[in-house]
């Protein structure tokens, strides 16, 4: 007996599946990928699940007419755990009866957080009304947009409403809701023209991430070297121009906005959207760069005790700060912890789930030109800082670069052979990333090429039986000696100089002597950790053994290192698309405690062990 | 045995009060008028009326260990109902400690009203962090502020504290919040400097008061003719100008605003204070007056179903609509019920305590150019309103003013004798009143005068047996018949015409048919009321006797009915002094019902009946 086939139509997405007579609706849904918001765990008893279907369905369970008006089921109003495909069916599935939970990618892990951004567009025909029972404009506005909390509107949207309203009679309008308020009115039917933009302010590159606020998808990312550095490399040195020239402050925030006005256009350019259509950006830096960012003076971050202005999260309007976007557009800037411990430490934190961190023993380290370090022990969030400096980030490495098209990100010696590279992107070497710099430091010290002070050997201090090849690549000039990675087609070398791996020995002694200061003051040992979490911008394929290799982290069990790239900026993500993850980041950062380690003379001691390498 | 005498003195009220060993703090402040805040019932339980007390006291009792720190009691803190006096001493009382209950006079009548005022400034000495455990800079100061609720901060003011904080240690700063947001940071103590404007917005007349709001108080009041006059008497004309100008709209906002801040001069210049600091004004008036206030296009109230563009509450800045104050300053317009029941009548309600009107049945008009009329009967709130015309205001009559110096608000005719006159302020007569103008409409049917169409009688038609020196009162000129209320000494009459007295009959039908359209619709008669408020400008002595013969109001019991002058500024100043009578008012204007009585033609009807006197 074969069954028969009957099909099922959904909208909006004009998606037709097979379906055989009794099937569950919410199940079908459920195979096609479409989740439903099922609280009572298809009780019928939440009436969450709401879709509309007029005919090829069963009829209203008993269920169903308690919940549901007659006027509803006239209007084909169901509930799709009680409903059953019996003949060819078109089903409306609204996106309020939708499950709201998004998963996003962090590294190779997974997390997942409610999708409820703060900003959300509804597009309704407008109606007139009758004498009898006529509310104000607003508030029929409110009840044709069916919006069952209580909105409310600021001046400069209800000033605008007597003019769009006119005539409107039978015409599409779109609300634009940002937490219960209108902010603006928009004519025709604009839903699904809203984007916002996750940006994440490093001192020395920031990057950004267009998101899709109606499906919470990813549209593009770009990064840039941020304005600012002209003015000085670390924090330090932009407070000191802040400090040093009256108007500062002003020159350096301006640098800053022109660089992410042109991430931006970089973000929306490709893929043609409107900036008016970017309704919300989200933002996390460290302290120094999110003061600047808002205008607010960053001196106090300069000297002991290093405070900042604020920590909390601020909001502010897009306008004002001369972003390119919606004029209306607001700015979220996510909580810090403290002057040094900042709101892409609270970003990176959120990506790891470590606002939820469970039972375990957990570190966070976040690398970028300085390095934050977070460990959960026994319900306690303690956070330190130390500055590693720019290399992984290519700053101040000769042929160092961020992790884009061209960069060295992996790079092998063999000893018997030659070097190497993998290069991101089908193009040729420009330059190495932070994770290639990690590489090679670990490749130079196994091959036998570099000694435990960092210094390069010499072509006559190496082992005799090393390849040619390799010993080739062994270069010294009146700089010193340095080692050639790569040549590309126009004959230039890409090299890792003597200095360079200075650089390298200051960022590695700063996380590993941040990682063992932060574990010592709790008693606690590498193998005590359950989960280590190291976070930033290195490139994809850091290779944690490789980091263990160098002494950049201790000793931990391979498979309790996560990688998770640039967590600052996915954290950024999660708090545009979930005002929940807002809430998680302000308790997760005053929670937080802060251990000043690096001021310590034991601290300093630390560093210099640190600095050198273990052979 | 004589009691030894000792001496308290109150802190900052710099009073000293007699007191005998053993004497309870709590009781004698009490007794000095400084109520405290005592949730516990004196039971040491809540920790809510500490005060400051070092010297002269009993120790502290195990109850206060438990509540207070070690760090507190050495401080000298205590709770007042614990203490007692047991020598001289110096008790500081500080205002988180004292009750907040005030009582505000409406009419004869009081009602109270929690004050908690959404702007409070608290002043704090600036003093450094160590290095450990140093918070932000702003989380400093509210630890300083001890504010116990979670401050937040925009940026316009976070922007401002890096330069405040510059060399401040151990100076004064005074912080300026609202509701839980700090809006700014003052060098010094500036704490009592904080100023309130409570504005209610009539179509002919504006009436404003300042108010102290660190103490409730009010300082001053000021009134002046809305600048809009000039565009038209009723708002029909000002809507009809919006309409046929294209910068209408801008024109008549304008006009407003300069009669607004020509009242802001008014209240300030006596009493010295300064503008900036002034931090909030509230807002009653009808519903085309606030639009027009906020710059929001009143067109749709010009035709049916007559709708308001929005009816909640809405607040703005001050600085944006132009209002000379400080420019942080926020104007909280309250919410309305209908395109013709506006704020004002919310402001009115709440002054009348229908926000919780208890069992009775009660009935509120409130009168200015419309008319509004609200009924409580049974947990429902009816509204109505009918269009008065500005008779009651002075506009449109003759001698016609408003309830100030030289208006006539009390007039007696004595048919054997001659017409007295009570005239405001020490001053020769200039007008008459709202309440001169309803006693002298009452006295001319009384003295057979006038007839019941309204019709003034001539000399020759009146009574013979009528006094000679008022019969003389009775002049015909072109214009028709008038009568002579009062000269002045430079010989200028003051009369009321025969034109004023159909403004009156057209005012006192709208009123009478209103509130009889009203009680018909739900059954009732003026007998079942309990409760009967009249409200609006009409001067302080309007009597109800009088406004029963005249027609005005049905027969009420003469005790039911509670003048309560303009009760609608009064809500603006409950609104101004506690933001739970804003929440009461946006519940109010939520719940009530709105009948669109005056469109239907039995309404017209009855207004036409109404039109008439009764003999």
């Amino acid at each position: 007996m074969t069954q028969e086939t009957l099909t099922l139509r959904i909208e909006p997405e004009e998606t037709e599946v097979a379906t055989h007579p009794g099937d569950g609706v919410l199940e079908v849904l459920s195979e096609t990928g479409i989740l439903m918001t099922t609280p009572c765990g298809h009780q019928a008893m939440c009436g969450k699940c709401r879709i509309l279907v007029t005919e090829g369905v069963s009829d209203p369970s008993d269920a169903e007419r308690q919940i549901l008006s007659e006027e509803e089921l006239n209007e084909g109003v169901r509930l799709a755990c009680q409903t059953h495909v019996i003949g060819d069916a078109v089903v409306t599935v609204p996106s309020e009866s939708r499950a709201a939970e998004m998963r996003v990618l962090v590294g190779g892990a997974r997390r997942d957080a409610p999708f409820d951004p703060a900003i959300v567009k509804k597009s309704v025909t407008w109606t007139e009304q009758s004498l009898s029972g006529a509310l104000s404009q607003f508030d029929h506005l409110s009840r044709l947009l069916d919006i069952r909390a209580d909105l409310t509107a600021g001046l400069s949207v209800l000033t605008r409403l007597p003019a769009l309203f006119a005539d409107a009679e039978g015409k599409e309008l779109t609300a634009v809701i940002r937490n219960k308020q209108l902010i603006s009115v928009e004519e025709g039917n604009s839903e699904f023209d809203c984007f916002g933009i996750a940006c994440d302010i490093g001192t020395t590159t920031i990057v950004g991430t267009l998101l899709d606020l109606k499906s919470g998808n990813a549209v593009s990312t770009a990064s840039a070297v941020n304005g600012q550095t002209h003015y000085g490399h670390d924090v330090i040195s932009r407070i000191h121009y802040v400090l040093e020239n009256p108007d500062g402050l002003q020159v350096l925030q301006s640098a800053l906005m022109n660089t992410v006005n042109d991430i931006i256009g970089q973000l929306l350019s490709p893929s043609k959207v409107d900036p008016q259509d970017v309704y919300e950006l989200t933002v996390v830096g460290n302290a120094t760069m999110t003061h600047i960012f808002m205008g607010v003076d960053p001196r106090s971050l300069g000297f002991l005790p290093y405070i900042p202005v604020m920590n909390h999260a601020v909001e502010a309007d897009a306008a004002s700060l001369g972003l390119k976007v919606n004029p209306i557009a607001e700015v979220h800037v996510l909580p810090g912890i403290a002057g040094y411990v900042g709101a892409d430490t609270v970003g990176a934190l959120l990506a790891a789930g470590m606002d939820n961190p469970g039972d375990g023993i957990q570190m966070l380290a976040d690398v970028g030109t300085n390095c934050e370090i977070v460990l959960h022990y026994e319900g306690r969030l303690m956070a330190c800082s130390t500055p590693a400096g720019p290399a992984f980030e290519g700053a101040r490495i000769q042929h160092g670069m961020y992790a884009g098209p061209g960069a060295i990100e992996k790079v092998r010696l063999d000893v018997n052979g030659d070097c190497e590279c993998k290069v991101i992107g089908r193009v040729e070497p420009r330059g190495i990333c932070g994770s290639g710099l990690v590489d090679i430091g670990a490749e130079l010290l196994r091959a036998g090429l570099m000694d435990e002070t960092g210094r390069l050997l010499a072509p006559d201090e190496v082992d005799t039986g090393l390849s040619p090849l390799l010993r080739g690549r062994i270069r010294e000039d009146e700089a010193g000696i340095h080692f050639v990675l790569a040549e590309n087609s126009s004959g230039e070398a890409i090299v890792l100089t003597q200095r360079d791996i200075r650089e390298l020995q200051l960022a590695k002694a700063a996380i590993r002597s941040g990682v063992e200061a932060l574990l010592d003051a709790v008693d606690l040992k590498p193998a005590d950790l359950t989960e280590f979490y190291l976070a930033g911008g290195f490139g994809s394929y850091l290779d944690s053994r490789q980091a263990i290799r160098l002494g950049m982290i201790p000793e931990i069990a391979e498979d309790r290192i996560h990688f998770i790239g640039n967590a600052a900026v996915v954290g950024a993500r999660l708090a545009l698309v979930s005002t929940d993850m807002r809430r998680r980041a302000e308790k997760l950062a005053r929670s937080a405690e802060h251990l000043q380690i690096a001021e310590t003379a034991e601290f300093q001691m630390r560093f210099a062990d640190a600095m050198l390498f273990d052979l």
